[in-house]
């Protein structure tokens, strides 16, 4: 089975949790202290018939150098991919479904941290290019907290292509993008189903998508200092239109 | 002159434009490819009359072996810490002044992101504890992109002397509690001095500044996947901030 490897003792509960992913094993250091969560990994692995190995901390860090695996690394098998038409059918009847589109987002850290928050402000998909910015890679699942196991990935050779597609589909495109002249907290995003395209770190977003949004908005800064961290204005965006929807919900 | 380094191209260009440290020198290295950046850091050096010098990269990776100096490494003057009476004397005419306090967070990336956040949120200070969780660090600078020079940081022995001091001076005390009953928007945050408490990223505040805050604030999720990672959680409760003033001004 080809394989790759997930660390982090949250990362792996999550993986283990969502159970859509196949397990080689699991490896534990014998030097982990036990604790609350070491303790929930072996539960869910005995339960669902994984191979957990206790291992000297050495061999963790082999696989892992960067000594971020917390004592816990799972082999598993690689995400899968969803493809764009699988998930436009699959969700034609979600109420205010949305998605997140990265493009070009070269941190493996802004990716996780972007995928954590989608899935707290239940947003449906993420859609990454196939060849600009990263895909999902080990940082990325961990930085994510396992959070990528919550959600469709959908992984697309053009960006461009996948917003004509939506908006074909009924989805409203959001821009983000600090030359705009809406504040992103005029825009009304009940009652539609959104997608949101979030800029790399450093070139922003390419001019042929900001051409097809049917909203651009910036984020209003009380300073003029740079800009903030690509995942934190995602994180704000998403958690207005989140605010929205509590908001109409009567909560 | 006792230093410490900065590295990465904005960290070095906010240092320079902020103008508050001591530099020692400036190394570039020979390979980075001259750009708008390097050339901006040529440019101010000139001006500000400090030296830098074109090294070879070994040089830069054995300074900062993670290979995040983007050729670019500055020799400073470790950041200043404000003491927090000269704070609340400095900003006693500050209209709505406001000040995040961070109770043990301890990943440098989160700390970096979180100042990064507060400074285009207009705050005007941080508060860490002496002995729990991270100071200002290469690590935090670099992720703050160079914020740190931006707002004052103030380094206080117990934070709950600190927060009885700031409710002593008329700031109003918000905590960042996931178990807590009111949702972050339902708080009017305007023509008030505020102290925003976030808790460390496993164990949250601790129970005796929870006893001390005027509201404890959640921020609600559409889904019951666990928590926001802590940079993204204060970036959302800081911009609700931001989105009701900019309201207040009819803006």
């Amino acid at each position: 089975m080809e394989h790759t490897v997930i660390y982090g003792k949250n990362a792996v509960i999550e993986a283990l949790e969502a159970n859509n992913r196949e397990f080689n094993r699991i490896l534990i250091s014998n030097s982990a202290r036990s604790d609350v969560k070491i303790e929930r990994i072996k539960e869910l692995a005995a339960e669902l018939g994984i191979i957990f190995q206790f291992v000297d901390v050495r061999k963790l860090n082999q696989i892992e150098p960067e000594g971020r695996h917390q004592g816990v690394i799972a082999q598993i098998s690689p995400i899968k991919y969803t493809d764009l038409d699988d998930f436009i059918e699959e969700n034609k009847d979600t109420k205010e479904c949305s998605v997140v589109i990265l493009d070009g987002i070269e941190d493996s850290h802004n990716t996780g941290a972007i995928i954590r928050s989608c899935v707290c402000a239940g947003v449906q998909g993420i859609i990454l290019p196939s060849r600009r910015g990263v895909l999902i890679n080990s940082t990325v699942e961990k930085t994510s907290a396992g959070a990528a196991n919550n959600i469709k990935i959908i992984k697309v050779n053009s960006l461009t292509g996948a917003v004509q597609k939506l908006k074909e589909n009924n989805y409203w495109v959001i821009a983000s993008d600090h030359h705009a002249e809406d504040n992103y907290y005029d825009i009304d995003y009940t009652n539609m189903n959104t997608a949101l395209i979030m800029g790399a770190e450093h070139s922003g977003i390419s001019r042929s998508l900001l051409k097809l949004s049917d909203f651009k908005v910036k984020i209003p800064m009380l300073t003029n200092f740079n800009s903030l961290n690509v995942s934190n204005a995602a994180a704000i965006i998403l958690f207005e239109m989140v605010r929205q929807k509590m908001k109409q919900r009567g909560a």
